[in-house]
């Protein structure tokens, strides 16, 4: 059985549950076809077993170093990217007018999450750059895109996205980062960005760093932040390569995971000229870097999803093969070991990872399937719904990946035991690799602030009430099922209590009061997105069971299990935690500071 | 502020609330007064503050290499366990007949607990030696008593346990390490043991082995094992070091975290003689096991609660210092910046630390205030009394905090952000440390079925009896308390659940459906010790603000303050999972190993 993904399981996403069908219908993807988006796959999931799973260890163990100002890579990774670059895979999203292969969002979603499965670090350079590459794409001038774009898109250089500096992580008003116009359309950048992935590296030929600065006049705050495209090599008219911009690499971070990405302090114009190039409107920057921060925070909720299968996986094919112990009750030491996958606990622990690694695929291959929805509209009030209706799952979608397939990777090392917690096998890094994830982009506290204090109340409220739309299909479905009707009846019921919560938050007047629960809300919230998709899968499986689905009955079963423990285990603690955030408790708000140690 | 120890709350355990005093008052401990508890404690920190702590990340990243079948560890820890032993801190627990200081276990925890929380691999060679001579003390005859206690109680030489082999983990009954007797007393040892800590090291001068092995005419099982001293080095009849006995080291284990702490696979008498000596009577190995066991089970508790501590001094003294960013609804971006410990959610997740640190060593002085009770008790109907609730509450002692400050240390990261995420900051490597504690000594999954399956139901069921009995006076004075009675309610509330969850789940005739969600209650069981220990320190606190308190106001709000957070919040949650328990729901069970990818 394959670690990095289960193809049974890509088929009853693309086909069953999301119509991949429909999208291959449109005018847009018709180049494509269901044998072609197979094929793709087969490719991907291919290289990424030959060339990325086999040496993720050692992008580990090796991580890329800093020697004269120089940040140097592992053979084995530049050997990874090349293979990839070479195959034309960066293409995938972008238009065939761009030389792309113009791939549905939705399947393009799983090519990554194969590479990510493999390999997440290695994989980090390519999906950052494609980010980089489609914000470029929609908000900067001709001349950029004409002279940036291509390469981009073919992987032949890579991109970044500056925003953060060492004084300055969340928030971003305070960056100080300058930009000064040269006269000529180009501006001087000075300044320090912190955290900059792929912000150095010897693999691609040149660098295109996406950077927030502020221009000497601009207004303080987030208002006066504007974009620039900062090459680490100019780029003549031609396209060729010139003189290098001033960009020092001061220091590469040693994190606890995700080690074959660098991760860099850069120094902009310190001991030299560094110029860049206004991307969009001066003091726009913000809002225009949301176009590839949206991107890349689904990105990370799927980054982390599939660090989560890819423990998942292990550990299931582990706990398959691995006799140890036998039932409670059997004391006779003759009887042979079982496979510890019998043991009650170990299967709890395969179905903790199973309800969130799924939960989370069919999460994040939904909001691909509105994004597509949204390439392929004509129609301007759907495609304005489809765009809400993102906007407030974004927060889940990140978040809710990055917090339970973290917990499911805990669990994957529980299974292995004593092996799990040592370095010879991968779940241990597949745990350190997803730390990360409740961190960046947006760390998980500011998630909670976007979705209670914003998307919630987004366009008047109206994001509930399309979401809640969403959920009628299902939810009218299990009232005629027997045996799925109590589940839609808990749906409908944790829904309500979350809409009562809003409402109840919304009467604070306080901001800070009114928000000071937002993180276990957006929890919560959470899980009742994880749990309608959940009860989506289970209709499918029950209904295909009804038709006699003979050779995928134990995968039908499986889906049913899942839907089913999810309920009843941990749902009725995300309501507990709603019914936490109503009641206004103050507890942690009124804590002092001098009250945690009494000094 | 001290990043290992808040010595204002270990007063507070001591005096306040565990009655160190009455110990203290006692003939056994009479050598002992409250100064000179102080001016060890003193001595514990500045030691480890100044010699544990400062290299701690070194041992992290230059870990015990293997070379030429020998362990080579750095010589800063070397340094430190030399300091250690020098001021004869190994002695601590061991009485004066020993050479022992015969400090109170309560004393003796927290000075182990400052080293932990400074340096818990370096500790582990110590604290392992400590467990392995009172083992020694209470099963060996007076022949290996005589010459073997002495310098394990000094510290000269380190001890392990050796129970695992590389195909028998959490099943003991299949070990197949066996022991030949020679006919002059002794045995010859052949086999193979994994998992060993300390099982090699440069450090100290001879290692004493306590291995589980089978003698040629054993029964099968667990009835079968037998316990034997395994001296490193031959010990001659004046104590002298003799020849070495044959125990080959295969390998070092490369650890997630804990480096510092060698773990080994073992050869025994692979190529040549290696004598072991009888522990106890044969086939009676696994019930003398326990004698050490039980210790180093709530050793782990320990050394996991002191692996969050160190995470919540850390990023709590952080949070004081960084500033970031502004209130939700301040949107001057000429207002200074916060420290953020005044954004609510850093506030929660300092909260969230606190209540699992705190909690834990409120249950972990609690057990060794039942330790030391028993040891100055000389009714037996008393002594048998305490027996029944350290058995009731090991599985606890060791789970929770192993999860919970797990947990913590997962906090500890997010407050620090990015810099959490870099190997420049501690937190990251006391979660990977720390993640080692649900695997050892019994997985957590282990101690469900030890807490479901045995000890709620030991003796008849006094055990929940006995605890009830500790309970009552907290209960009863919460019930005369205007602000804390509610907590005080729902504490019995979910008591009464927890009792109705045991016997519904008693009346389940096949023993493998009985025990399948053990887990699950082992967390819940666990929060209702945790609430209880809770709530005693809030109506202690609460009786010292209504006295007046004045200087310690801060620190008493604090503890009210965390009551009320772990009630409000956790305890809803906990009642949810046992109401699974008690609806034996076998969406798990009934998984079939198939189901989980279809195949």
């Amino acid at each position: 059985m394959s670690m990095i993904v289960n193809r049974r399981d890509v088929d009853f996403y693309l086909d069953e549950m999301f119509d991949l069908g429909s999208l291959l219908a449109s005018d847009r993807y018709s180049e494509h076809d269901r044998e072609s988006v197979t094929a793709i796959l087969d490719l991907c999931q291919n290289m990424a077993e030959e060339e990325f799973l086999p040496c993720a260890a050692e992008h580990d163990e090796n991580e890329p170093i800093f020697k004269d100002g120089q940040a140097i890579t592992p053979d084995s990774l530049k050997a990874c990217l090349k293979t990839f670059v070479e195959a034309g895979l960066p293409t995938a999203t972008f238009d065939h007018d761009l030389g792309g292969m113009q791939l549905p969002v939705m399947v393009a979603n799983f090519m990554q999450g194969i590479f990510q499965a493999a390999n997440a670090p290695a994989t980090g350079y390519v999906f950052l750059t494609s980010s980089n590459a489609h914000m470029l794409q929609a908000c900067g001038s001709e001349a950029l895109r004409e002279r940036y774009l291509p390469p981009l898109v073919e992987g032949r250089w890579f991109g970044t996205m500056c925003l953060s500096e060492p004084h300055a992580g969340s928030s971003l008003s305070d960056i100080r980062c300058v930009a000064e116009p040269v006269g000529d359309g180009s501006y001087k950048l000075t300044g320090t960005k912190m955290w900059i992935s792929g912000g150095e590296q010897d693999i691609s030929e040149n660098i295109v760093h996406m950077v927030l600065a502020r221009t000497p006049d601009a207004p303080p705050g987030v208002k006066g932040i504007s974009l620039f495209l900062v090459p680490k090599i100019r780029v003549e008219e031609d396209g060729s390569l010139g003189d290098p911009n001033n960009i020092a690499l001061a220091g590469l971070n040693h994190k606890m995971g995700q080690r074959g990405t660098t991760n860099t302090l850069l120094n902009f114009g310190e001991g030299g000229d560094c110029l860049g190039y206004l991307v969009g409107e001066e003091n726009e920057g913000l809002k225009n870097m949301f176009h590839m921060m949206n991107e890349a925070r689904i990105g990370v909720g799927m980054v982390a999803t599939m660090s989560g299968l890819g423990g998942y996986l292990y550990s299931l094919d582990y706990a398959r093969n691995r006799p140890q112990g036998r039932h409670p009750g059997d004391k006779d030491p003759n009887s042979p070991m079982l496979p510890i996958i019998e043991h009650a606990d170990i299967r709890r622990l395969l179905m903790e990872q199973k309800v969130a690694v799924e939960g989370s695929i069919a999460l994040l291959t939904y909001c691909s399937q509105l994004v597509d929805q949204q390439l392929i509209s004509d129609d301007p009030q759907a495609s304005q719904r489809l765009t809400l209706l993102l906007e407030l799952l974004t927060p889940i979608a990140k978040s809710w990946p990055s917090e339970y397939t973290l917990e499911a990777n805990k669990h994957a090392i529980q299974i292995l035991g004593g092996y799990g917690y040592t370095r010879e096998y991968p779940v241990e890094r597949l745990y350190r690799d997803n730390r990360l994830n409740p961190i960046h982009e947006g760390s998980h506290g500011i998630h909670g602030l976007d979705l209670l204090g914003r998307k919630v109340n987004l366009a008047g409220g109206v994001t509930l009430a399309i979401f809640e739309e969403e959920m009628q299909p299902a939810l009218e479905t299990a009232a005629g099922s027997e045996s799925l009707s109590a589940m839609g009846e808990a749906l409908n019921a944790i829904w309500q209590l979350a809409k009562q919560t809003v409402e109840t938050v919304n009467q604070e007047a306080d901001t800070v009061t009114r928000l000071s629960s937002a993180t276990p809300f957006l929890d919560a919230f959470g899980h009742i997105v994880i749990a309608w998709l959940w009860l989506r899968q289970a209709l499918i499986a029950q209904e295909a069971l009804q038709k006699g689905a003979q050779a995928d009955t134990d995968f039908y079963e499986g889906k049913i299990a899942a839907c089913q423990f999810f309920y009843r285990f941990h749902l009725p603690q995300a309501a507990e935690k709603l019914r936490y955030v109503a009641s206004r408790d103050r507890s942690v708000l009124d804590t002092q500071a001098s009250w945690f140690t009494g000094f």
